[in-house]
């Protein structure tokens, strides 16, 4: 059996089953917030490259070779960890996307349009408000509350940073979960705000996070 | 041409393309914290019913039949967005998972397994942060930074949630982007232990969020 340098990448290969093709579907997703960055496909041979070299392999379909992604462009994606499904005829590998572009159009994620209008798809919950205060920010009117806030600034911001994080202590403090739940949703929030006004990205948060671990 | 009652599940359907077989792989990731629950196949007709119902509808290939997921398990999923990529040979479909199991295993993901040991897929950075704390909790030892607050209890935790929330405002006030993302990941941290030590789910957190857009 083969297996990788890493713990991560360490799947039992023959395990995984192709189709007629001998290929297997993979679903390429970011690290940091979950969002989904492509699907592509793979062989045997290209998967054993991928956990050989750490970075992604995909076989392709249209010009019949290995396909080291990222090898022209730069976009190359590391690979964080690998895994298969209950059936083992999928693969789902977390990846760290070089240059935030995986699709070929230069969109960040090849799930990028619903209908014929762009529209990034969705990443976890705290990403997805960051999203909509962000967009605030750049199309604001008058009775948004997100807008009035940004519109205060720092003063008005950060003063309910304070007020919302002494609401979580009160909560935690009467031990009502469904307070606890509600009051660091609000917590959260206005901290999303307060990062948009300082034009820091929600995932220089995330990576802060993941380089501590 | 075939469109749906809403908007987020509005795709051109004369669009998508299918396999030799006539399917198309379908991602179905939860619409909360990002985690990839399983990869299945929808022809056409499948494709219809999920958009029709807005709950998922799939194509057996063992079965050769049409598949209501969760008709006999109750474990159905509520269809929050779907969107294709940019060759429109892959779906990506954003669910609210009834039961939170999507397997047939029991298990909240098909992609469970690394090697033959359990391990849940990734999720949002946060999400995993989370994962990590409440392993903690479960498993203490001696040196470990997140046990050492955990075992202070309350005084403890939110002592450094008044003092990280302080630090936010410093950091803003300073307008220094590097220390804003470094304390904010701090003070998102040891809001998560909070939660942890109150047995809130982050993901109680993100649905108020959600529920509030």
């Amino acid at each position: 059996m083969s297996s990788s340098k890493t713990n991560n990448l360490a799947i039992p290969l023959e395990k995984i089953r192709y189709n007629e093709q001998g290929l297997v579907p993979a679903i390429a997703q970011d690290y940091l917030d979950g969002t989904v960055l492509m699907m592509a496909w793979m062989n045997q041979a290209s998967l054993q490259k991928t956990i050989e070299t750490g970075e992604t392999w995909y076989w392709s379909r249209s010009r019949q070779e290995l396909w080291h992604k990222g090898a022209t462009s730069g976009h190359i994606q590391k690979v964080r960890s690998l895994r298969y499904d209950c059936d083992s005829d999928a693969l789902l590998i977390t990846i760290e996307q070089i240059g935030d572009i995986a699709c070929h159009t230069g969109e960040r994620s090849c799930f990028h349009q619903i209908n014929s209008s762009k529209k990034a798809p969705p990443a976890d919950t705290l990403s997805e408000v960051y999203r909509v205060i962000r967009d605030r920010q750049e199309n604001p009117y008058e009775t948004s509350y997100t807008c009035q806030l940004l519109a205060g600034g720092d003063n008005k911001i950060l003063k309910k940073i304070g007020e919302e994080s002494a609401e979580v202590v009160m909560a935690c403090k009467d031990d009502d979960g469904n307070a606890i739940a509600s009051e660091v949703a609000d917590l959260f929030y206005h901290t999303l705000v307060a990062l948009a006004h300082h034009n820091v990205d929600i995932r220089d948060v995330y990576r802060h996070l993941q380089s501590r671990r």
